[in-house]
């Protein structure tokens, strides 16, 4: 095997224009600071591009889809063979994020970073699955450090060929039954979170399921005790979407994008990502925060705020994806209000 | 004078298609209830539409703008002269409801419903003003009974413009230097709160200036306290634009329109136009949770939870108009999206 390629290097922000853009948001129609989060958001996007006229450019959303061999352990009520019927469902364009990914204009790819079930020929689909799914994690590694460090170089490669055709604006999806086993204990060993804090009932399980998820994978990570840095607690949890989504996370830092970060599973993979790169959250525009349980204790290690809360719980990318406008209009903003000055309108009294 | 003209007639919501619409929902590829009030705002309009294909038609925003006598007061940090500038500023496209709504793609009129500073000629304004500016209510009531009648005539008429246009979704937003005093007291008397806790720092008064406007208006509900039948509180203390929303209101749940409410002035009109229709509340999707303090306990007095919460306190419609995007991604999610059926996709395994 060849020497393993350098991951993606993360540049710390560059603040230069924060004192500007601040003054610009400042001077615009509007009492200081009444656009809340708009203004946050304006004020990053433009640091992130390095301008005062900060734009949305080909906004995309990749969904990576993997299977997990933890299901075996009977973590999810549904079959592992939705994750195979999902990804048809994405390239036929019957899911939610192809629904709001419609509504939000952004472009969407999908890629196969590891089925288990055999995919008939998808045209569209981005067919680069790392393997059949992962090794079931209750007994040791989900994979070797080798596959979780090709699977973050072909999740960089995804985000390089979008920043080639101009994208600035990127947010990741995932797909596979048993994901939320992965990212829970991706969660409890890298943020040092007990594992019953860290388990929800994913799509749906009863109050047996969810106690049985909650021994499986306190074993698991008994299992796997010696993964403490960050590949290898990647390694032996993650899937290898949530591993891509890990090396697309720093791609999109290093291209300067802003990104989307999506839900549970999506900020499981920030949450590696950030522990090699810790300058990437700066780059990182938490869209919304999911109904799965965990997820604000997550965004919380982060210190962030979403964007929306609207009660989901589906991943996808949905919750990024439905983000999108946010960003719009923090970015109108910016570019098309009128200052007092512009437009004539008489500021604050002195007193 | 002629007898007023009876005001719209909201006619309870329909709910024959709720469970049609919830199992529709349900069959969606998706965990049920993982897309969270993605699908409440969908089966919502599905009733008010009476139609399991719901649409968003002509989507428009309205910014009433009108004076406040109060402001003699001392109760705002800005001249009264902004609210007349900002309606230039709103016609020459440079505030913030015009990027918001160019981003949201929603059509936006502008209605001088009584503005104190002559108005220079402004192309596209709907000049219909009820007075110059509501008259001092800290002695006595704002405007007479017959002009808040007037003014809620003037505002459904406007929505009644829309509705012949195709317009399905409306939104209603404000400008008016001092009217979080008028909402302040209209949610004192409406909803049975002390004032102290409905008033809140507006534009951005400093801890003295909150503390006179407290007083202040402690004083015009004591002056004012004949007041207690909807209309009467309207004319007590309500701006003519918060009138005029106050019949919009009405008139776009009688077209049978789904309502963005937007902030804590456009709730107040709705406060008032509820307590003379209370059917009118189950056409109201509460778009944002305002930084104003009170918003959340007048969103609490009509159970509601809002879409959005992004630390906003502007008005303008600004809310309202943001949450426009969740409605499409709603609709879309009903429309756009395949059943585990139609995909091929398989449900939960039995247990």
């Amino acid at each position: 095997m060849n020497a393993p390629l350098p991951l993606p290097i993360v540049e710390p922000l560059d603040r230069t224009l924060r004192d500007a853009l601040t003054r610009m948001i400042d001077a615009k129609t509007k009492p200081p600071g009444s656009l809340g989060m708009l203004e946050t958001v304006a004020r990053q996007m433009g640091m992130i591009q390095q301008s005062t006229r900060p734009t949305i450019a080909r906004p995309a959303m990749i969904v990576f889809a993997a299977d997990h061999g933890i299901v075996r352990e009977g973590v999810s009520p549904y079959p592992q063979a939705v994750t195979a019927q999902m990804v048809a469902n994405f390239l036929a364009g019957g899911a939610a994020i192809n629904a709001i990914s419609r509504v939000s204009e952004l472009t969407l790819e999908v890629v196969n970073a590891g089925v288990a079930t055999p995919l008939s020929p998808l045209p569209g689909l981005v067919d680069i699955p790392i393997g059949p799914g992962t090794r079931n994690f209750a007994h040791g590694p989900a994979m070797t450090r080798e596959e979780a460090l090709a699977a973050m170089q072909a999740g960089a490669a995804r985000v390089r060929h979008h920043a080639a055709l101009g994208t600035n604006v990127i947010g990741f999806g995932e797909m596979g039954i048993g994901n939320t086993s992965s990212a829970a204990c991706l969660m409890s060993r890298m943020c040092g979170v007990p594992i019953d804090e860290c388990v929800g009932r994913g799509t749906g399980l009863d109050n047996a399921g969810l106690a049985r998820k909650r021994n499986v994978l306190a074993s698991a990570l008994a299992a796997n005790q010696d993964a403490t840095e960050p590949i290898d607690v990647l390694a032996a949890f993650g899937g290898f979407e949530i591993a891509m989504i890990a090396g697309a996370y720093l791609a999109a830092a290093e291209a300067k994008m802003t990104i989307l970060v999506d839900g549970f599973i999506a900020t499981s993979a920030l949450v590696v990502a950030d522990a090699i790169a810790p300058a990437l959250r700066d780059y990182c525009v938490f869209a919304h925060l999911s109904n799965e349980a965990g997820h604000r204790r997550m965004l919380d290690y982060f210190g962030a705020k979403p964007l929306l809360a609207l009660d989901m719980r589906l991943g996808e990318g949905t919750g990024a994806a439905l983000a999108l406008p946010v960003l719009r209009a923090a970015v109108a903003i910016l570019n098309d209000m009128a200052s007092f000055e512009s437009a004539g309108v008489a500021g604050r009294e002195a007193r």
